[in-house]
């Protein structure tokens, strides 16, 4: 996606725009030549088998958008309330109370047009320009770029691979001083890693001692595999400096209605409505309703939207197990498996291609994440479970063939 | 909705919030008093006729919101691409095309999540934080917040009441130095002023002259009663240092939406496309279907959205042209009358206040929108016919009895 700096106009004079915005990927690669190069391969009529973006295998269900078009008949097509509807905030914040027993009422709730929109958000509202926001290597894609665009300045912290990429403390401290914020994400994208309860509380009293505001993207909570998430807001001297962001997308397979959420302290949600009323004017009102109607159906419907992530998660754990090349990454919960395929001696980056050119399958080099899993390559359960095994299979053949 | 700028925590420690989130209303009164006051009344159960809110009194039409559901039903609801659908972005760039001449292709098109997230953007991407972004007074309310969220400085260009606040190219060019945007509106809220084309060609050389992105609000454009809409864009030069808004919230009573777009230059597009990725991550695939349907209707459909506008300006301009207190500034597009009554002499906030407290009726002071409006009132044209004449009979009424 890179486009260079400048626009010229019919003079051959040149418009500049803001450093921030031209310089928002960072101006080096971003790792998803792999993706682009299947798209392109796909477009012209080959059949690529897509182990890529985090979005589940089937769409969003009926009674969800029937409940939606229900809300737009009834008249629900006007302005709704920038902060979100009474009703979605009220059930957003019974559903963290119950969830983590932190007190959590309305006003500690802002609805915002999906996750990326409150992580955006979360960054300029703690961030002036040129501060330090710290996030952890393995990231999510848009993570360095979310916090360029806030004017703020990235500074990753490293994790290894053989700590399933937790972070210590300690690195996290060794960055702290003068920063004003650091993103966490567990369960996380992209490792499959659930962040135990140690590596939380080093994270809390982090943020404790260096004065930091923790943003805490937790939009994977409903999917835990093994162990149980742990929310930082939860944990003492919390509440009042984390920043939660929840999202529709992941639990209820409603990635496409944009439509998530910030839970923190009521006078930093207070701001993040003003600033949402420049920046966005509030969510769909029949969206809303159909969210609170999702969140309506409960543990029940929510463990049916993540079960077949459990179901190949448990199918690779019995597979990869059975061979030697291919190393699994402990698979505590979200969407995706890391392959640990150093012992082929190739990067991420080159096995993807290699695996995308021998088998059209396409997976996402370690390397689009950071460097912390270079030599890994993230695979996402998003394909019926036979397509899947089998894919899979052909996965761990390739770097058994490659590893000679 | 002001709020103080320090969370306490558990310790009696303040968390600190960035400057530019705390400042983004300025730290003045936000003009919105009568407002707050009208819906307070109303929430305690009395009858109150609002003319504030730029919103009809129509719902977005049924098969709008049909095709939306038949869009989400066949399964549009994953991700969609982020720089808006194909149809979409086609379909606004051949009808910018058609309206303005300018060549426009889906290349020089963003989809939005409405008009706010637009201007929001289009600042950001061309104002480093400390810019100057210049901004014409009488304003739409969000514009100085906008412009301190995105880190730039506001800077207001003042206008003329005895000129129908059509601002003077030589007032832009006095602030033009050093500034990096300037912004503009026509049709224009608050005042219903359509710009000349001497305004615009005006507007536009000083843009030449100074460097200066031209942010072009054109969300009423559909809503123009004497004279024609002029798109800055389409004048010499203009073409690729225009950034222009629009939106379907008001030419197609989709407020509740939320979808609108921005037209540019390509490779200004091509980055805030990179900006998207890390604010709001896209806008609804189903939205976007509905939209592309409703742009389908053609001239005819958005006439219908506009007719009762057009009708209540009528009625509006044959009575106030009946008596001598109440003067009306040239009512030449949008759903507002902007009305002069300061022969009151009262401000139109003092104004606005008494006529709520005498009768019921809730109006927007000219305060409101900066100070080249002190002295006016703006009365939105969106409640029913009888409805609306007769309240505007009670506001002439008002004004005549205070200017005894």
């Amino acid at each position: 996606m890179a486009v260079c700096a400048r626009t010229p106009d019919r003079k051959g004079h040149t418009m500049q725009l803001s450093h921030r915005i031209t310089n928002i990927t960072g101006g080096g690669s971003d790792g998803w030549q792999v993706f682009y190069k299947a798209r392109a391969m796909m477009a012209a009529g080959e059949t690529v088998i897509e182990l890529t973006i985090g979005e589940h295998d089937i769409r969003t269900a009926a009674p969800i958008l029937q409940e939606m078009h229900r809300a737009a008949l009834a008249g629900h097509t006007g302005y709704a309330a920038v902060p979100g509807t009474t009703a979605l905030r009220d059930t957003v914040a019974a559903r963290v109370q119950a969830r983590t027993g932190v007190p959590t009422t309305r006003d500690n709730v802002i609805i915002t047009p999906g996750g990326q929109a409150g992580l955006f958000a979360t960054h300029t509202a703690t961030c002036a320009p040129g501060d330090t926001a710290l996030y952890i290597d393995p990231y999510y894609a848009t993570y360095p770029g979310t916090i360029r665009g806030a004017g703020a300045v990235p500074q990753v912290i490293r994790t290894r691979a053989d700590e399933a990429f937790q972070p210590r403390s300690a690195d996290i401290a060794a960055h702290a001083p003068g920063a004003r914020s650091l993103l966490v994400n567990s369960p996380n994208n992209p490792t499959g890693v659930v962040y135990s309860r140690a590596t939380m509380e080093g994270i809390a009293q982090v943020c404790i001692d260096h004065d930091l505001w923790l943003i805490s993207d937790e939009v994977y909570d409903t999917q835990v595999w093994e162990g149980a998430h742990i929310s930082p807001r939860a944990l003492p001297g919390m509440a009042d400096r984390t920043l939660v962001i929840g999202s529709m997308s992941k639990s209820h397979a409603m990635t496409g209605s944009r439509v998530g959420w910030i839970v923190g302290p009521q006078e930093a949600i207070g701001h993040l409505i003003n600033l949402a009323t420049h920046t966005t004017y509030g969510v769909p009102g029949f969206i809303q309703d159909a969210a609170c109607f999702a969140l309506s159906q409960g543990d029940a419907f929510e463990q049916e939207i993540a079960a077949p992530f459990k179901r190949r998660r448990a199918m690779a754990q019995k597979m990869i197990a059975g061979q030697n090349t291919v190393g699994l990454i402990p698979a505590q919960g979200a969407m995706y498996l890391m392959l640990d395929i150093r012992a082929t001696g190739m990067t991420g980056e080159a096995f993807a291609f290699d695996l995308l050119e021998h088998h059209k399958i396409a997976v996402m080099p370690g390397e689009s994440f950071g460097t912390s899993a270079a030599g890994h390559i993230r695979v996402a359960m998003t394909i019926e479970d036979g397509a899947f095994e089998a894919a899979l299979r052909t996965v761990c053949a390739h770097a058994e063939t490659l590893a000679g």
